[in-house]
């Protein structure tokens, strides 16, 4: 084989997993390469045009602090910004926006482009090149050849994918694009590979909604962003695909707003009549779907008795008339689409400009993979995204991410970071991903989270910026904006500690529950929003997050102890069948890691302590 | 069949034709779908990102005379302006835009997102639907059906299209996307089907670009645009995709610059060392592809006494560093692209983004087209652009707007709109098309023309106008700008022709070749730019256009010769064989047309004409 050049890392595909994994790797001085089916629809939101939400914009929040693009991107990108949950606990708030979905796309390229080491290519990769147990390049559908120390697949759901439309199929990952056999070859080189699907609603054309008789949902203002460093957005809209501009010590934006309206039982009985018409439920799919994501025609037979189902009509971006239905994916033919939006309040006379549909595509089962997201099997195979039973642009960012910094640490022959479950959501998503088998395609929820009470929105940076400057992924700029906050926050406690009124210190007073930020001396209340509230959280609730802390002190204990990779399960006397089957199966890195696998119980874990202070 | 809607006329194919006649068909009143692969890739440019060029830049002038779209989209979002041959002869004067590709893509798809009476949706079209010998509708590849009344066919290089480069191939109307078998079904029905290919240079990162090593070409200032109608381009960039912004009178355009460097011995020898590689000399292509736009194999293999060729490093767009290398057109393996690129000075360094191809697709020769547009065979059913063995977007088009209008005349009842070889390049183009058989890709010369004295771009407003309101395509505010226009060229001839330095009228002295717009008194200076060069030419070649118009008038006599529907060519006696195969088979609706037929002489024609007077 003549190389053309020998990159340190290639990412394959140019999804949400794919460039972070690809930035990532850049940013950390590596030679990198990504390789995407269409160079126009890098990181396209292939669902609803919307980033963050309930857990999902912590995950971004952390992404952000690890040098990630994710959340400037959408602060740059945002036409509607909130803070979901606001007024619950403060473990379930996090930021959401909608973003202009082009936009978002576009100036994503233009980084790329624009990233020193870091070279992308349309081309679609066919075959992997595998030298002993270690990845050396790939090979495209087109015969193009590439060398690489490191490969990071990030596929999504575009392998053998499948798209359904009532009784119809056609190949593609996405409507309108293509699909990719590359599955059979990871099949080849001795990977388990199993089916998924997922559904999109339809999307419509403005113009044809009477937005009048729907309910308007605005963005909050001053909106919620993600990104710490929303000051490099000072170019602003001089940018074409930068929307929102920094300026005057304030971030700008023009929101739109969202709609919201019903369906009706009219609506119902259309989509019950016609159920046996559905691609979902007439069984032609294989794949598992998300329960927790249902499509119209589940929510109509689970929740037989609901009167209605909320629709929340969202733009896809300023200069478009396309709206996407959320709260309607559907996998019904195109004329029962038709006729059941048409009963919907305000939509009695809409044009869809693409249909709902579904889509069943392969995965492979993280089980097979390291915490550092590596294959078990072949050397510097990393896969990040959808393709290990994820679904959602977060949980993909975050492990490409995550990859991406491994697949670069491994040419140097570095150990990966693997963020621990208290850390990080992230470190919950990876760890879940490569202990827990999946039925369905994982979604990130607080619940996941054992720790969410520490796992907050406003403390990602605060959690995980050393650790970003210390992989170095995050630029200079950004570790310096970091250490300034850092002294901001000190300085502050410090202040509230020192000053007093009516005989408390300001810090005793802001532990009371009834007592707010607002509620302290004047000159406290110019500190920047996020700042307050920051501090607010961590001293109102200082007593929970202790005790917090100091159980996930006690479990650190038996979670870091390491599972050497010559212990051989099969050889532990005392171990269950099941979890002996299990451990094999997965071989946790970690005591902590075994103790989440489905089938290992305390026993087990106790047994295996025990062999391991013997030694074997 | 249950149809969901009955429209007037359904386009299929969302490119440059398909686009002009979805909106011409709208505009007119006709309820119209427009259906496209992917709707994020209406009017993408396939190939290079630039409107216009000598005797297209004209087209691109006559399709705005009409009321279609090209023009006014190209000034909107235009990025360098030229005025191309402005010291040759004004036949062969033209404008020419570089283009934001994506820009250019995303501001049509908004309008057609917002056009009264315009549908569009994304689907694949797999059938036809015929009833006796007239269309009646269409199903998609996920089994949807639309009723229409008439469709017009604008597929472009997407039937049965395959992409090669080297040795290898995949389907693939442009590379990324998919291709379509509709080709079969016209066949099917009837339909005569041949082959054609094109090619594309690689797309290279602005990035590793060495600029200081190549010249650089600005654009022209003030901007050469296309439209009559700037002032609509108001409100500018508040529209995201409106780069350039119409204001206090003057037209706001950003330029940047293209750059110009040239091939290489070295060059060459790599070219010419691999020959055997290319998909284009390997023999692998059955499809004949345009000699006029030869690929750098040709190039180098056609002229080999050329000691180099001049190469264009054309930006695709403000916000991309992607640049298109004009003059680059290959279909050598990937690895040799990248070598012989990296032997032009400035592009040592280059990174390929997307590397160059050749495109292989099916087209239906157009002689099987009555001047409308409509196919002789099927009823109804129209094919316009690449579809008919045109190459070019302005070709494509011209042809879009012709038969959307003929298409929507034929519904309502109408006879159709069928432009003259005098009247304009769109008459030439579809005149061309329809009488004689090609043998490569069609593209618009100026030498095509025998009249191109009279076809300039500065008087398309003049020829065209009148039809474009006459057919209902033309908005009342452009008919309104249209109308002041004329009035103020009458008072400027008045002005002319009264006043009087040295005894000769003003009108005298411009006839004078020697004597320029700007040696009038001073009075004239202010004068719309567009419209003193209008008037200088008109004056100064009034003598030749005068003869022009006489040799017009006379040809048209014989042009305007119907030829019935009912005569059968192999009875008239006295036509040599040649000629009664040629005209039994393309069979001409005048006598105009039979003259321009290969193979048909002056002898045949008296012949017929004779044989039209006694009425058979
Ligand atoms: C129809 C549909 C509905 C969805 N619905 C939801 C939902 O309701 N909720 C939700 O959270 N998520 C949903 N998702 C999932 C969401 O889009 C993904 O989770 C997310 O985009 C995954 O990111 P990724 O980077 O892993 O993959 P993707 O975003 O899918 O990107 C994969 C990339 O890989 C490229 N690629 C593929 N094969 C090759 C190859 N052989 N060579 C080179 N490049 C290749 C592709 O071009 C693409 O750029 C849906 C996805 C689809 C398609
Ligand atoms: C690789 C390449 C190189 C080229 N090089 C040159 C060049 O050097 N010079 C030049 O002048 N021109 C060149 N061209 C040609 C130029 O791009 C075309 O002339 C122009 O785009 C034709 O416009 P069109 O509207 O006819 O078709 P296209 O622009 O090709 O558009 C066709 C449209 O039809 C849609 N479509 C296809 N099949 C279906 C279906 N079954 N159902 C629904 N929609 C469908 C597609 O999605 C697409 O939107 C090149 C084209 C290609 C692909």
């Amino acid at each position: 084989m003549h190389w053309l050049k020998e990159y340190d890392v290639i990412v394959v595909g140019g999804g949400h997993a794919g460039v972070e994994a690809a930035l990532a790797a850049a940013r950390t001085g590596c030679e990198v390469l990504l390789l995407t089916l269409q160079l126009d629809a890098i990181a396209q939101m292939s669902c609803n045009p919307s980033i963050g939400g309930v857990a999902k914009g912590i995950l971004v929040r952390e992404i952000d602090a690890l040098g990630g693009v994710m959340a400037q991107n959408a602060d740059a990108t945002g036409i509607q910004f909130r803070m979901l949950n606001r007024r619950k606990g403060p473990s379930v708030q996090a930021p959401r926006a909608q973003c202009d979905k082009k936009a978002y796309q576009f100036r994503l390229k233009a980084i790329c482009e624009s990233t020193p080491n870091l070279d992308i290519q349309q081309g679609s990769v066919a075959r992997l090149c595998v030298k002993g147990d270690a990845v050396t390049g790939l090979v495209t559908d087109l015969g193009i050849e590439f060398a690489g120390k490191a490969l990071v697949i990030t596929t999504g759901t575009f392998l053998r994918g499948l798209i359904h439309m009532g009784s119809e199929q056609r190949p593609g990952g996405r409507a309108g694009e293509g699909s990719s056999g590359l599955s059979l070859e990871l099949k080849k080189l001795g990977l388990e590979i199993g089916r998924l699907k997922t559904g999109t609603p339809p999307r419509i054309n403005g113009r044809t909604i009477d937005f009048a008789a729907c309910e308007q949902q605005p963005g909050e203002v001053p909106p919620p962003t993600f990104s710490l460093c929303l000051d490099e957005l000072e170019g602003g809209d001089e940018e074409l695909f930068t929307l929102n501009r920094w300026d005057g010590q304030m971030f700008h934006v023009e929101q739109q707003p969202c709609w919201i309206t019903y369906t009706t039982s009219e609506t119902h009985q259309i989509i019950r009549d016609n159920l046996h018409l559905s691609a979902m439920y007439s069984g032609q799919i294989q794949g598992v779907g998300p329960r927790y994501c249902p499509s119209i025609e589940d929510k109509v037979v689970r929740f037989a008795e609901r009167e209605r189902h909320q629709i929340f009509l969202e733009p896809e971006g300023r200069h478009t008339q396309e709206f996407y239905v959320n709260g309607c994916s559907t996998s019904l033919p195109f004329s029962v689409q038709s006729a059941f939006l048409r009963t919907i309040p305000g939509l009695e006379k809409c044009h869809i400009l693409r249909p709902g549909y579904a889509v069943e595509y392969d995965y492979c089962p993280a089980t097979q993979l390291l915490p550092s997201l590596e294959t078990k099997q072949i050397g510097r195979l990393f896969l990040a995204g959808q393709i290990n039973g994820t679904s959602g642009y977060e949980e993909a960012a975050a492990q490409g991410l995550m990859a991406g910094l491994n697949a670069a640490r491994s040419v140097r022959g570095e150990p990966p970071i693997v963020l621990r479950r208290d850390q990080a959501y992230i470190g919950v998503l990876i760890d879940d991903l490569v202990t827990r088998p999946i039925r369905e395609p994982y979604r990130m929820f607080t619940a996941r989270a054992e720790h969410r009470l520490v796992l907050r929105h406003d403390n990602a940076d605060v959690r995980l910026s050393d650790i970003g400057s210390m992989v170095g992924s995050l630029s200079i700029r950004r570790q310096t904006k970091w250490l300034a906050k850092k002294r901001r926050v000190e300085e502050l406690l410090e202040d509230l500690n020192e000053a007093k009124t009516e005989g408390r210190t300001l810090f005793e007073w802001l532990r009371r529950p009834d007592f707010r930020w607002m509620d302290l001396p004047q000159p406290f209340h110019s500190v920047e929003p996020e700042i307050a509230a920051h501090l607010e959280c961590e001293i109102k609730y200082a007593g929970y997050i202790a005790r917090e802390r100091e159980q996930i002190e006690r479990v650190r204990a038996m979670e870091d102890l390491l599972l050497p990779a010559w212990l051989d399960f099969w050889s532990v006397v005392g171990l269950k069948q099941e979890a002996r089957e299990k451990l094999q199966q997965i071989r946790p890195a970690t005591l902590g890691q075994a103790a989440r696998i489905p089938g290992v119980n305390p026993t087990d874990l106790a047994v295996l302590r025990i062999a391991l202070k013997r030694g074997a």
